[in-house]
């Protein structure tokens, strides 16, 4: 007997059908003697839905009652999952994150787990009654409804998992695993039966859209070993999260990741003195701004220089906005600004013992012609700002430059 | 300033563009210096999908899960127009039934309030908040969510504006009132200004649908003023429920209400002693069938007599099998049984000063050739069971008869 956490998203759970048949695998579980904990995201479009309207009443609308409105989504698939589970003989009950209870952060719209509660679940589940909990929302500290970001289902999951010790959490997605890279523009991707915890969170926040940052970070903080497996083919393999160790052969680049949401800002001929990152990024700090990248030239004649970065492309108003108020204390010539960017991103734990990768690929990049224009490193990825129209063509580049092709 | 409390229906919200005119009515009321709480239905059509897809899923659906699917339709109001309120610069927040908290009886699906704690409402309000209440649902015993029936939220805003002491309770709905008779009926049907509690419990219990019985109930228990208005012509005037002592002209008959979900049992030949009663409704109670008009004609023999009773029509089946299992202890010589059959009733608290009511409703039937198959009265309301075909005719014939139509 084991305790196993499953997740469905909401292409999974997106008509009765599919619901009917995310029952059918549940009681598969159940019939193996597991006990088991279901997260459920909203049917798809349903979220969309929801967001729109809250959206066309009114663009500033408050967080708390974006939360209220859009958390009702994965309420309803909770209630119909567990009525089509008694529908086939298997006990199962729904849990809201009120009711559990599963506390988060007060930052409504994107708030974060901070406890789950495990007692109710794991005397119900021990009673062999299987648990079918919302996913994407908790309660925040003053009491009401908080939801937890796009694709926050997959961070219940985790946590959830983490919270009653599961044996493991399965990520069931309408992929049947983590890729080497998106296969819609490489038809050779081939899917990783491992990877590693470090390398999914890489992937993961630098544009791979199968799981949540947020949930790899727990389930490395808290060692659950994730499955990533296809709702429809559950038996096809799927992709194993797992601890470094255990992955035997390490290739120097396991994935390549791509993000298309990037702007580029420079700002030219400003003074060369100390002081003067804080005089540009405090600004933009304060305006909620997330920096990603930044390179600065060196300085010719030790006084003024030049400084790039990259936040995201539904940012760059907002940081333009930010600079120009805080020019004066900044002191720049002049700002340019380019919102058709593009991150590919090389990641793999092989890297720390290929020297070399960041030169292939900046190579196989030069070979076809990209220009580079601002680099960011670490110990297992290494990222390049390009232009957003050779985006699918450095991908393809790098994914055979790198072995990863199919055979 | 007064207090009030607000509740707008399904089709007063039924998309954004309403939504935003019921923030223009609340914001209204908040400019006039009143403190308000505001009780939401789901979006037309939102339950009856929610609904459909938990029988969909199964016919026999466990009844709290029902609640967790049905409920979310009423959450998502809240949220939205506590967003609407916001943009239009009205300080406003919604409450779920579980935050406030509304307490209510376990039966899932049919839940009764039990208690409203008043004090985070009366706080808020204090401060100027809105408070944006869903309706329909509570939270019963076992901290899960439950409903109350359909047309629960009138229910919720009457015991909220009795919870928080209001000032008065204005229901809007599609309709500007309530009227003599169903106007889709007869066309002369005019607005009653003002009903006495006790007609409109009869008038709503007997199958006018502009208020659920339980909130005409609370309404008169705990005296709040109820008025019935039109969300789309607040300014027509509607109907205020009130006093018997409030209403100075006092007509023999103020309404006609009439029901077609009727069936008709009789049992023939059945023993004439003491405890046969008993041995009927027993088993008919024990299959949760109500009872409602029942007529034991008089023995011709002194032994032997024949019973006739009827039921809702979604009850009919329930009840023969309940009869049949029961046969031989009853002792019948058969049973007939009649799925067809409607309930047309009069209503007036004038009837107790003015002798004759019943003899110019029966004498008007008749007249019309209208068979007359069981009579049921009170003090405020006579109720005869006839024939379905015949009951646009009767409700017509007796709107004149009582001189209710309109000029």
């Amino acid at each position: 007997m084991a305790k196993i956490a499953m997740k469905f998203g909401g292409t999974s759970v997106a008509d009765l059908d599919r619901i009917r048949h995310v029952a059918g695998l549940v009681a598969k579980e159940v019939s193996q003697g597991n006990q088991v904990a279901v997260v459920v995201s909203a049917m798809a479009g349903e979220t969309n839905k929801l967001v729109g309207w809250t959206k066309e009443i009114s663009p500033l609308h408050d967080a708390r009652e974006y939360d209220v409105v859009v958390a009702a989504g994965e309420q309803i698939t909770a209630g119909l999952l567990a009525v089509a589970l008694g529908a086939i003989g298997v006990s199962a009950r729904s849990w809201t994150g009120w009711q559990i209870p599963i506390r988060t952060s007060a930052m409504h719209g994107s708030a974060r787990i901070e406890g789950i509660d495990p007692a109710l679940l794991n005397e119900r589940m021990g009673q062999g009654q299987v648990a079918v909990i919302a996913g994407f929302q908790g309660i925040a500290p003053d009491n009401r409804i908080s939801t937890l970001g796009r694709g926050g289902s997959d961070t219940s999951a985790v946590a959830i998992a983490a919270a009653i010790k599961a044996d493991r959490c399965d990520i069931y997605t309408d992929v049947d695993g983590v890729y080497t890279t998106d296969p819609r523009i490489v038809p050779k991707a081939r899917r990783l039966p491992k990877i590693a915890f470090e390398e999914m969170l890489e992937m993961a926040s630098l544009g791979a859209k199968v799981l949540q940052t947020r949930s790899v970070e727990i389930a490395m903080l808290y060692r659950v070993p994730v499955r990533v497996l296809s709702t429809f083919d559950p038996d096809a393999g799927g992709t194993l999260l797992c601890d470094e160790e255990d992955i035997v052969e390490k290739k120097p680049v396991t994935g390549i990741a791509y993000s298309r949401d990037e702007a580029k800002i420079s700002l030219m001929r400003i003074p060369d003195r100390p002081g003067i990152a804080a005089a540009i990024f405090g600004p933009l700090a304060d305006s909620g701004v997330n920096v990603d990248m930044i390179v600065q030239n060196i300085s010719e004649d030790g006084r003024r220089t030049d400084l790039t970065f990259t936040c995201a492309r539904s940012e760059l108003a907002r940081a333009l906005s930010a600079l120009e108020k805080a020019g004066p204390s900044i002191g720049y010539r002049e700002i340019t600004s380019d919102s058709n960017m593009a991150k590919v991103s090389i990641i793999g734990i092989g890297m720390r013992a290929h020297p070399g990768v960041a030169q292939t690929m900046f190579r196989t990049l030069s070979d076809k012609g990209i220009n580079i224009q601002v680099i960011s490193t670490s110990e297992i990825k290494v990222s390049v700002l390009i232009s957003e129209e050779y985006v699918e063509l450095a991908v393809r580049a790098l994914h055979s430059a790198f072995e990863l092709d199919a055979a």
